[in-house]
């Protein structure tokens, strides 16, 4: 017979959990491994709730196992480390984000890009080495192999840095791998969320010219005045997005609904590039013809590295890039899910597991 | 009152031209303009039969004007130079592609591609600044600005030098442009036509492994024993589609039928590209998820810059590439469009207009 979850490793854990595709969170005991010799375990203190947490917990992308404990933006303290951990000691401020395991052997992981190896383990609601299911980071402890550890710079605040661990990397990836880092360029964010906000910081940090592209007008003033951006298109306005063709250099397209791609395409320049980071369900339409006229790209990216993630991370601490974010109780979570699946958050709900998760028993 | 073709400019010319979307050629008299200053006249001799003369000629993208005078990969012998050319003088062989004018001025013309200029002038069926339309090669002389003129090295048998000025750049440019030309690549071409039996020689030229992708079991023989390929895979099988999954660093894509594009984006290893050449009426359909998991790219590409075109042409001339081809003479034309109809040609007609073309005045 299988072991119940707080029976399968010798150190007692405690989280929220969904037991089925409702996705409604509530308090779970389970359990983790022994702290391994090449293994960090901290304390939990924050961590954030990404979009894929929503679409996780009501298993929308069909591949869910439950109980479901989401999370992959988590930031703590170190408590214990294995006896071959190099990088950190007990006390560092460190976070994970959404890996922990990879082969480390295949080309991807000989590249630093962990993130397409085709073994990769999610931090949550996937199959560990172990064969146990892995679980996120709305918990109180994690133990975690160093190499998917990274560190967290002092100068920069724990609660925002936790959703860094994925909207950032996630944007920061493609905008240095596809070139829109150079200065001057004009750099478009098509969707202004947890992604999106933080592409636009980015973008701005790099010397960019940057537009925010949206279906929603009434977010012109605070993409504009409180992100930085530079202008702003309404993407259903026919007149704003024709006047706007061929004048983008590249453009993160951070949606994930459904949306017409054509449209975008048309508003870069020769050798612009399209870099979508946000998967539909449904297929989208391409004309191939508008990617010929003017030597177009359509790109994906998903994540990042761990050394680019720490790279991303140094990088955003130096240049006092951070998230926004609204810290919640544990016991808000619920609510913070019905309110981003409305898009109802400024931008990144970020729970403070610390000083608001407590176990029960 | 308008002029008639012939009346229009000082120079007498003689072609083959449709008259209407039933796309059939005919003798045709028009006119060319007087040797400018900075034009190169020549005597045509060869004048490759591309795919798109026949789209252009049934009218099938809707944008044809008749009378329509095909033909944009004509080779012939230079008979008068302006006063101001520079890089030509009278007996060099030389030729002409796809284009005859842009604007030279703008970002995509100082950059060397005029191919993706706005104001690009389209060597047949466009309008040219004077307002007259453009005619092809598919006659007996042409008149255009050096600009748009390219040497063909003396080693370069004329005949099979014409089908390079369209078929040869189309594919040389996207291989060099998006980095499949290193050695050791492994490189995919899907279709096996007038540029995709060009894009395997020049990919095996560059140290690909090359495999050819296409619908039709029976080219397989011919691809590898004639053609230099390395393997070869039927699309429709899906045993041979699954095997290679994850193979394939870059895909120059000349089919310009409806096609899958997701199972061709599933060969492609972690940050591979396919690169479209050709443009299907209907839309693709694209999943974003097969691009994000592994950081692929969909990109098009359209023929190249004069300066690459001369660098193709004289790589070409270097490492002995030459298109295969079948010799025609002018009234075979009607003939050669309905077998390029059935792809019923190895794999470029070439109409041999010095030899055959007589003008019956």
């Amino acid at each position: 017979m299988a072991k119940l979850p707080e029976d399968e490793h010798p150190i007692k854990a405690f989280g929220w959990a969904a037991r089925d595709s409702s996705g409604i969170l509530s308090p779970f005991k389970f359990s983790r491994r022994e702290t391994g010799e090449k293994d960090v375990t901290f304390r939990v203190l924050y961590c954030g709730i990404c979009h894929s947490d929503l679409h996780s917990l009501k298993n929308e992308w069909g591949f869910s196992t439950y109980p479901l404990l989401p999370g992959h933006e988590v930031v703590g303290v170190v408590t214990e480390v294995g006896s071959k951990v190099q990088k950190f000691e007990v006390g560092d401020n460190v976070g994970v984000g959404c890996m922990v395991g990879s082969c480390l052997s295949c080309e991807s992981c000989a590249n630093d890009l962990e993130n397409y190896c085709p073994k990769l383990i999610l931090t949550y609601g996937a199959k560990n080495i172990d064969g146990t299911i892995t679980y996120g980071g709305y918990s109180d402890i994690m133990v975690t192999d160093e190499h998917f550890v990274v560190r967290i710079p002092d100068n920069m605040p724990l609660d925002a840095a936790a959703p860094l661990l994925c909207a950032g990397i996630t944007v920061y990836s493609p905008l240095r791998y596809f070139g829109l880092d150079k200065p001057g360029l004009h750099v478009a964010v098509v969707g202004l969320g947890g992604l999106g906000h933080v592409a636009v910081k980015f973008a701005k940090s790099f010397g960019a010219k940057v537009t925010v592209i949206s279906t929603s007008p009434h977010k012109m003033k605070e993409a504009i005045e409180n992100l930085g951006a530079d202008s702003f298109l309404v993407s259903r306005d026919q007149d704003q997005m024709q006047a706007a063709v061929g004048t983008i250099d590249g453009i993160i397209d951070t949606v994930s609904a459904a949306h017409p791609l054509v449209p975008l395409i048309h508003l870069l320049k020769n050798n612009g590039k399209i870099v979508m980071l946000g998967a539909p369900e449904k297929p989208l339409e391409l004309i191939a013809f508008s990617l010929i006229m003017g030597r177009k790209i359509v790109a994906g990216s998903g994540i990042g590295g761990m050394k680019e993630t720490q790279e991303m991370i140094d990088y955003a601490a130096k240049h006092k890039i951070t998230p926004d974010i609204e810290v919640i109780p544990i016991d808000y979570v619920n609510t913070a899910m019905d309110r981003l699946a409305k898009a109802d958050v400024k931008y990144r709900f970020v729970i403070d597991i610390g000083n608001t998760l407590k176990s029960s028993s």
